[in-house]
This record gives structure tokens, sequence and C-alpha cells, in this order.
């Protein structure tokens, strides 16, 4: 089955497209009711995950909406922790929590190896699924949290302001800290093979946690393991490039290290202009980003406005996926998601001539 | 009253000093046992703030323990949209709350305008008292939150995870973000020109929150205020200049624009290496930090050595105030902050020769 909208592909290989493709992280998520009549359906949000199903169900959702020009795997980030029986769970109106956590050298050391085709099969029975509904209409991305992401979720059991317990384990366990990380390192890259062979077309690293670490700290403990990932991905399947996306959030003081980790695109947030960026690593990356989330709060018209200031900032020419620059809200309107989808199609076709 | 020590001025105005200055910010803290025990004497937050012989005793209480080259008035970034009648208070364990928030156009047109000296009058009192306490020791600095972070709180209520309240409010109500941030650069130049006067040697402008918006809202809605009090601000004092420093958390990208607003000093997190962050622009303004608080949980050894890299990262020469990248926190081991202090002191003699 031919794909019959390659422009996301395309356009992160830096390939010439019509116009500039566009989706949105958490594009399956809570600001759409049918998402949450679905996650209802499932009793909680791990059901709702571990059924391929339902994950199918609700990463199709909002492509029945908005003409996105591409579809992501509804999943959780911390289904690697999980699996490696760190106990995953989510307390109603709460981030997500461990029962377990890691703390000390032996805690890392007796951390199971584990294989994605018998531990998360989950994962990839619903790639499969959702390539067999989307039909070709969109690729498909793949994703995983980056190691030095989950580590901080695996230290702390949780979520953290500042992420005191995870930075504490690193700098006074640093050997136990980097064997962490390449454990996490290796079950990814075995993961997000898992996907693309299960029929992934794209694959992104969310690093959301990268940004609170000091440049030195960055990239030796988060980037180093991208890298290894990275240079591990099955980099072909079904006859064309499998592209890499890299994004670390709060990232943009380290383009060129990102931009020289061996990814195809770097996601930017909100807080760089995509413009400047693209004058520092566009010939080496594609880029993806960059509206603020919050924007979306706005009415149609300043959204319709600041997608165009984001395409005049990037300019003519080849290499950009519109995306926002972190995931969207769930108290959004969903009209609002549809002027945003919208004025990067219309708005995007002047630079592509 | 000749300041006995006053490597921090010095070093501010990139001139040459012996050794490098340090100070920490939150140095009056939770960290400290003899704070916690005022702190409860003062009963709440608000009573400490408010009562200049308190807060004279916490402002002092740091610098009976360590060798630090400057003193902080001790107080509370939002004393002045507390002023104006918002109703500022802390619930134990809590952030800060406002029982009055701006929602409207017509909330902000109605807010008062504020004079320090008849509406903030326990900042100046204590100004005076920590001037008169510390004796030519070490000079004082003075602060205030920028109008962009203030207008934050304002507006949220309170802190904010992802600000959704105040970026709506700036991006739907433009006009009405601007009047608010205006009035309140208005009161911060009436506020700092103040605690000038009543005796603070240097002023720093805390934009906490500056670092959410992207580059172009940034510019607008943040620097664009900090500016306006920079350029209003009494440049001289008993006989000496009274250096500005302007600390915008997560500013790393904006050095430029920030190190061109006027101020003498720009303040770091720890996101950047601060070698860069001279590169860039140490010709034209000091640096000031920017180790990551969370290294304070590390070993003294561990601290030792990374003063030494940040050191090494300025290089000779003038132009460094050392500093944390952000506030410390509450759980720090006091003995920590003692290898800190001595460290910047002991390794910072051979850049200075």
């Amino acid at each position: 089955m031919p794909l019959k909208n390659d422009r996301f592909l395309k356009a992160l290989m830096r390939e010439p497209v019509d116009v500039t493709p566009v989706w949105m992280m958490r594009q399956a998520g809570r600001y759409l009711p049918e998402y949450r009549a679905t996650r209802k359906q499932a009793g909680n949000f791990m059901n709702l995950c571990q059924s391929p199903e339902l994950a199918c169900e609700v990463t199709l959702q909002p492509l029945r909406r908005y003409p996105f020009d591409a579809a992501i795997l509804f999943s959780d980030i911390l289904t690697i922790p999980d699996a490696m029986g760190q106990g995953l769970y989510f307390e109603e109106g709460e981030g997500p929590r461990f029962r377990k956590v890691i703390r000390s050298e032996s805690d890392v050391e007796q951390l199971p190896e584990i294989k994605t085709e018998k531990d998360l099969t989950y994962v990839t029975d619903a790639v499969v699924l959702i390539r067999r509904e989307l039909n070709g209409s969109v690729p498909l991305i793949g994703f995983s949290g980056s190691p030095w992401t989950l580590a901080t979720y695996m230290i702390e059991g949780g979520g953290s302001k500042d992420f005191r317990v995870a930075k504490e384990f690193m700098y006074n366990n640093s050997e136990a800290m980097h064997l962490l990380l390449d454990k996490l390192a290796d079950a990814v890259i075995d993961y997000l093979n898992s996907q693309i062979r299960a029929g992934a077309q794209a694959v992104q690293i969310f690093d959301t946690w990268g940004g609170i670490l000091t440049t030195t700290n960055y990239l030796d403990y988060s980037l180093a393991y991208m890298k290894k990932i990275v240079a591990n991905l099955i980099s072909e399947n079904e006859g064309r490039s499998v592209p890499i996306i890299l994004f670390t959030k709060n990232g943009g003081l380290w383009l060129e290290p990102i931009a020289a980790s061996g990814a195809d695109a770097v996601g930017l947030d909100w807080t760089i202009e995509i413009g400047k960026a693209r004058e520092r690593i566009g010939e080496r990356c594609a880029l993806q980003g960059n509206m603020d989330p919050s924007i979306l709060y706005a009415s149609p018209q300043a959204i319709h406005a600041e997608v165009g200031n984001i395409l005049a900032s990037f300019g003519n020419g080849n290499g950009h996926v519109f995306n926002l620059g972190h995931g969207i809200t769930p108290e959004v309107n969903p009209d609002h998601v549809s002027a945003f989808v919208d004025a990067v199609h219309e708005l995007s076709e002047q630079y592509h001539s």
C-alpha cells in the first residue's frame, strides 16, 4: 500500500513538498471529547495504553477531525520502566507514579533486560493495527522517552519540580546512573526497532527533561545515550528511510550537538525562533515545531497570525515539519485545532513554489 | 562608613578584584536552622517579611556562618502586588497565593498606583536596619520581581505549571497586559529607587518566568519593561555606581538583547556554560552565576570540583560574580554551603593575578 500523503516523511528528509506538513504533540488526547469517552470506557489510562484496539482508536480520532499529515502511536513514554517491573500507575488528576523506585546501584543492577517482542507486545500490536486502519493515508510515528527522561521518573518515582533526587543520584552515583542510562538506551533501541518492524515509518525520541541539566551533564547523561540509540536504529524499512526526530525541551542552547547526533530532524520548543534555529543547524537537519501550545487558547485569528509568523521565520525551502513546541493541553477548544492545521496548509504553500 | 569588602560591587562593574566574589540566591532561607527558628517565631512568612527587625535578622544569618561577599535583603518578590491590594498569602508547604486575581481590563485599570514610601515602608525600614547592622562589612543587594513575573502571579492567582491563564490573557488581552506591565514597571522603579535611597548598593531584577515565553513575547512583554526600569533607576548613590543585575531564568537564548538592556550584569541559570556566555556578552556586561543548585546535594569534593569547572570556564579576568543558577533549596546541608563558598574564594585567586 503506497502512502497517499508522504509530505511528513519527505520534509523530515528535507525533500521538496507542496505544503508544510503538520502534526501535533499529544494530538490524541484529552482536548478531544471522543478521547475522553474512550478513556472512560477503558476504565483507566494504563488499560487504554495496553489495549491495542483502544490505543488504535484514540490514535485515529484526531485524523477523523483534522487533516494532519501524520499519526502518532498512542502510548505512554513510561512503558519501558513499567515493563522492567517498576509498577507504573496513574492517580486521577495526577501525573505518572511508580510503585518501585531506583535509589541505589543494586536497584539498577537488578533491573531486568526486557524485550519488546515479549514484554511490550501491546505496543507493537497497536502499531500493526494502526497501520492497517490508516490504510496508507498518512505515515505513523513511533516514539519513546529518552533514557535520561525515563531515568528521572524511575528515580523520582514520578514527576518532579526540581528533580532533586534524580540529580542527587547523578552527582553521587555517577557510575550507577550511567549503567541505568545504558540499560535504558538498549531497551529503547529494541523498543523503537520493534515499532519500526511493526510498521512505524518515523520515530521520535522525547527528551522532556534533558533541559534541566547543565550543558556538560546534558551531553554526558542525555545526548550521549540518544546518540547510541540513533546509531542503532533501523534506518530503512519498506524501501524508504525511517527518519528519526530528536526533541529536547529547553534544548535551544544545544542545537549544534543535537544536530550532530545523527538524527534527521530536531524538535524545537517555542522559546527559540525557528529562523534562528535554521541558521544554526538547518543545513544538517530538518526542524520540527514550534508554536507555543498556549496560543491555542487565543482566537482563531491570533492562531492564524502566529502560524504565519513561524512559517515566515523558517522561510522558503525544505525541511520544516510544523508542530507545537510541546504537547497540546486538555482545555483547548477543538475548533482552534482546526484553525491551526488549516492555517499551516493554507499559509505554507507560498514557501514551497 | 566605607565598605570593608567591595569585591562584589567591583566585579559587577568589571573592575579588578582579588578573588571572585560570591553570594547565593535565597541565601537567607530554609536550609538554615536559625532561619526556620525565626520564621517559626514570626508565625508566618508574611509576618517575617513585614517585620523589619526579623527581616534584618534573617538577612544577616547566612553572613554569620559564611564569608559571603554580599547580603541580600530578605523579602518576597510579591510585595508589590500585595501592596496593590491583591491579598498575598502563603499556605504551609504551598507557594504564594493571591486572594484577588486579575482577569479583565477593568481589573487592571482599577489597580491603584502605589508608592513605596507609604505602602511598603516595611521594606525600606528593613533596608535601613540591615545597612546599620552590616556596618560596612559587605554591600547590600535590593531586589524586585520583574513586571512579567509579577503579572503571571497576579493573573494566575499563584504559581503555575504551564501559565495557561497568564498566557491566555496575554494573547487575548494584549493591551490590558501591556497596561498591567507598565503599571508594574512604574511601581518597580519607585520600589527599587526607594530601596537604593534607603541604602541598597546594588539591585537585582528577578525575571523568574520570562523563560516560558517565545522570543518575540519575551522581548515585548518582559524585557521591554525591564529596560524601562533599568533606564529609570538611580545610577549613583553614596558616591559610587549602583549596579543593576538582570536575571531571566531560562534566558540563555536571549543573552544579547538582555546585555543590551542597559543592565550592568546578567544573571545566568545553570543550563548555559559561563564561558560561552562570556564569549557572547562578556565585553558588555558582568556575568553572575551559575552553578546548578542541585550540586549542593553532592559531596563537598564534587562541589569543589564543580566550582573549579565554572571558574575555569569563565577564565581569567574581571566581571564574574559567583552564584548559583537559581535559589538554594531547603534540604541542602549547611556544611555544603561552606564547601561552596570556600571553594570560590580559594580556587578563584589564580584567575585574578
